[in-house]
């Protein structure tokens, strides 16, 4: 293979760019998991784990990918036959309501547009109208990462409590942990979702629930099949800092890096950077003469943003000339926004000129492709990072 | 944490110790997983993992720990409520068994004494009462990480042969593969369960299915609920070098690298020199006065070695003494062995200075405990490994 | 300390970025260099050096870095009270000639205004004025670090020649070898000097003097005083593949994989690569309002770019502003262009949206700093990289 | 290449096993080697190099290896015809004195058999014979790395100041410091040589002068040319925390993180645990059957153990065999002493079992090579390690 001289741009919305120091954390030896050093790196990520997450309850670590995650939300609080509500923000939340029919649940999935998030009201006219209480979870995708929209977590937290409703509150943070406010026990979600590629910095490979006392009352009468995915063997092998099977060693020492760049630069200050980076890839949108997928300014996601093409551009080929000429990797549109978006990730380890080049990449292929590009794009994008 | 002077001896039957070269492939920029250059390295490694199995059928890759790869083995081939013949042949074969009794199997578990492999006799005549094929599956572990004994896998095939059973074979092998002499096709295997972190010498994190045809027929009818695990949309994506949901990119690298080291020495030479330690492994318990678990010469691990302590010595307190004094980690006697036998892990990346070491410092430990540790144990193991 | 989330910009004209995977290849364990391991590496990078030096003579490769390079060359070739030529084209001839009046030879040091390269009429009228020969070698820094302008060596062996003058010719290469096309054989070069820092993309540590069979046989009369630098050991000790003294064996792994990444990608190519950029910075630096410190558009540098600050404006404050808001570290102005001039790097591993990214952070700290900072001057140098 | 399994065993008196997490820490970015983040680096290393030495004084670091140190000893404090006392203890006594003499000293070299250090009388001897202090400095090669004898510097300080003499004291430490007792400041040594690749567990690539007010003042009128080793601009660059040219930052950050391992443990702890080593392998030597070169029970070195091969059996070939069969790296008979000898190191990152490992197999290569090799070596040694 020819070699591409210098760093690849990896600004598809995860996996993310990871940090070096991480990586190395990562090529430590492995150890015994059945010792006391596992065991006190065990303990303490499992406590350390938990601010990033916004909760004092236990977050399980699975050593799997975040389509894993998903399943154990499904299976550790469901039987089958139960009903979820959930609602069709992107690609991703349609996946998951195919998980949950595909594992014998039943789904009523409220259509969208794929252009904002999931609908406080929506949820509220559901669950009244649900008054035998059918409904035993809302499923909702904090941050569509197929279309850079976030879902207002506490307006639907309130509309379930206005409600009077019992359902349990299932999140999928799988892209905004760690990059946008995220707050479990605050906001009362009862499982949170979660993953490692994204704004935790991390290569794939582990996946999380956080899990309110409600799920974990849940838990003991959910009768979907699960072993791997099974809370209760998990929750009773880390209460001594030890798992019911092999973790992967590994990645945890890279998650103890990772949390410590996160906590060293504040929580408070990731989240302030993602916004910051996120509004200034907005304003190189519109100063390309370009559309934002998102429209409804209160869920412009702070992790990615998606790039309507207008009529005519095919998207995968803005992409692939971009790849091809600048080493610049972005996200495709997925399922029916296929061709139409392409998606820039802002998320994780970023600063400001790494996104400066990756918006002059992307100006740049706009260009080429024949698409608009007004070089008022980059122009304002940096005067907000100059003034911000 | 006091600093240990040089380098940790990880004789644990697994994770084993990963080879330098392996973790710092495993440290590189993790890429898009929907891009060129991730396809190029699926596509390899899909084709370059088979030859390891002894398979020239698909192999899935699954970014998770090895637990999750006997659920799948069992979700994707049975449905509720099918019996499957299981042998109890240590800690692990029957914790397998409980998960196929919580996935709503049912079990015939052959009992056994933990020191010698599933019997191919009591395979032959469970199959030929069998007479209603109720029986779908043979569930064998090939080497029992717990014991240090292997199942003859060969004979159990011929067995099911002879009875003229129609059930699957489906095989663990998690700690034989690369270590021991291991042949998917040739044996008639329908499903191969493997893991990363034994004798692939890859940090846990990553674990295998290799499928036979008749596997794939199976697949089709198994109505046992898996997404995560599900074989369908996996060996899709894969044709096109990609995964269905996120892949663990970074474990991949690893495992290339791997098996390149795997394939530069030769299976042959490999398998050869894993004999080779267990042999001089056993000479040195012998030596020393105490007594091999296994106890049947056909069925010593290449893999592991058990050592069983006399009346009276605790084993958990040699292996304190060993940790704390020598800085070597060895395996713990699980389930009902627990506290009294040790396992000594001689598996994946290792030469003979580090055996001798080893070795040595077993013995420096049964001293130090009161066991029986005649010097002649070690000296008679470096006879071995100096005129072999 | 904070962690400034994201990859630091390290803009300086060396040390350079040094790709992931030359590190890593570093980070491989030291072997022992009296063994065949170490002969087979030292045998094939004392032959794989030469391409990149243009040359088929020894190349000696001191563990030290540049300075000590420099070193070696004028002590090899030259004796106490001996004259040699020398330019004053910026700080780094300056430090040369100091040297070389510190090992006792006398300089005839040809003043300069720091912003163009060494004048091949000069050198012509001086070694034609010179019919004593009491000038031995005549010293030449190829491209000038401090100040972003390139001698035009091959006009000043053409002038030696014409003046018929047996002197010698040493040229210091440590900013533009494996940057600026240069051919150490064609051009007739006695020694060249060159560090592993810059365009060999490795850290610093390492340096190289390639040796004309002129310089050999000066080097047998030469009685400044050298032990470490002393070719005679090192050249009878390479040709066994060996050193003299402990070699740098970890620096020497980085060697390796780096100049396979420069052959990968193909000298031609690296240098066109470095062209483009430059190109481009200027085209920035021109578009901002600003000017670059070289005046001769035969002697631009295609590894660095000095740019000159406006009455009025301190350099080092617009570099402070930079690294501390943008993470970019550019060069300073060295001894008299102290204050005056700030130096880009854009060399090594380094690709068009890194350096896209490295000239948005300075065009916003120059407006920060109220320095002209016209926005034509990024978007000029996008048009470049984009066209060509 | 063929893989040869496992971790090379590297048990040559440096290079030194470097630990993983050193190896890691230099394969971090490099930085500005004259920005803020160096300057707090290089501020603190220069601090926490000196306890290491024993010393409150200055230590310079040279980016070169050990060779380069000797002749900054050298250069720094004498001047051209100056007389040195050293003495013939080996083959790097003999190296250092031929240096001395290449650099336009004059030597009394005292001879000796290489079996013993420095004998304090003769240092008596001589300086009280020479009265009209010609001689400069008295040069004594702490712990000869090709002998494995380590001179008594304090008994040698004390000879000097009995005779009243003004001679500087310039010792070489460069296979003793961080594995013996060594005290700068308390013992009055003058200067002090180091290198990174032994007792500090590095690669080679750094070297270390530490400098006590006397050679401070030496320096001042000691007029051997010197640039590169010039204590001068150093010391002043560094009190800054700079260096007067570019340092080799990555090998600094492998100095941090091998300075923290050895504090962490405690120079008393290293110490002890080296020296039982040593003693370890002197009593496996001597159980085989064989002889240790050095004499002197006062004398043997912690760090490496020579040893004697009868008549008709040549020491390469041993070391051959061993390297081949066991993958295990040994010293070979430097100079007089080729063929005769072999050496164990035992330096550095190291411990019991890597040391049971190393005897095992050179007591394995000795059967092999039909020289004498009683298992009661081993057998020793690993009494002495488990009950000490």
């Amino acid at each position: 293979m020819t070699y591409a001289a210098g760093r690849h741009f990896l600004q598809i919305p995860g996996p993310t760019n990871v940090p070096d120091v991480v990586l190395r954390a990562m090529s430590a030896a492995t150890i015994d998991h059945r010792g006391p050093e596992f065991q006190e790196l065990a303990t303490r990520l499992l406590r350390d784990i938990k601010p990033v997450f916004g909760t004092t309850n236990p977050v399980v670590i699975y050593p799997a990918t975040g389509t894993g995650a998903w399943e154990a939300a499904l299976t550790n609080t469901l039987s089958p036959g139960d009903t979820v509500l959930a609602f069709e923000t992107g690609h991703f939340a349609t996946l998951w309501q195919e998980m949950a029919r595909g594992l014998g649940l039943h789904v009523e999935f409220v259509p969208g547009d794929w252009r904002r998030g999931a609908d406080p009201e929506v949820v509220a006219d559901r669950l009244a109208a649900d008054t035998a209480h059918r409904i035993k979870a809302v499923c909702v995708v904090h941050n569509e990462t197929s279309t850079g929209v976030s879902s207002r977590i506490p307006e639907i937290r309130a509309a379930i409590d206005a409600a009077g409703h019992p359902a349990l509150l299932l999140v999928d943070t799988i892209s905004s942990l760690g990059s946008i406010d995220y707050r479990h026990d605050e906001w009362g979600v009862d499982v949170t979702v979660a993953g490692s590629q994204k704004g935790l910095m991390l290569p794939p490979g582990m996946s999380f629930n956080a899990i309110s006392d409600k799920a974990l009352d849940a838990a003991k009468t959910a009768s979907l099949p699960k072993i791997f995915w099974d809370w209760g063997p998990m929750l009773t092998a880390n209460e001594r800092g030890f798992f019911p099977y092999t973790p992967n060693t590994n990645l945890m020492y890279g998650l103890r890096e990772a949390l410590r760049l996160l906590y060293d630069e504040g929580l408070e200050n990731v989240f302030a950077r993602h916004a910051r980076h996120a509004a200034a890839t907005r304003a190189a949108v519109r100063g390309w003469g370009l559309e934002v997928l998102c429209q409804d300014e209160r869920e412009h996601s702070g992790a990615l943003t998606a790039v309507l093409m207008p009529e005519g551009i095919d998207a995968d080929k803005v992409r692939a000339i971009i790849l091809d000429r600048f080493d610049l990797s972005l996200g495709a549109g997925l399922g029916k926004l296929a061709g139409k978006i392409f998606r820039i990730g802002h998320l994780g380890a970023f600063n400001d000129l790494t996104l400066a080049g990756t918006l002059a990449g992307v100006q740049m292929g706009l260009t080429l492709a024949g698409a608009p590009a007004d070089p008022r794009g980059l122009q304002d994008a940096l005067e907000l990072l100059q003034n911000d």
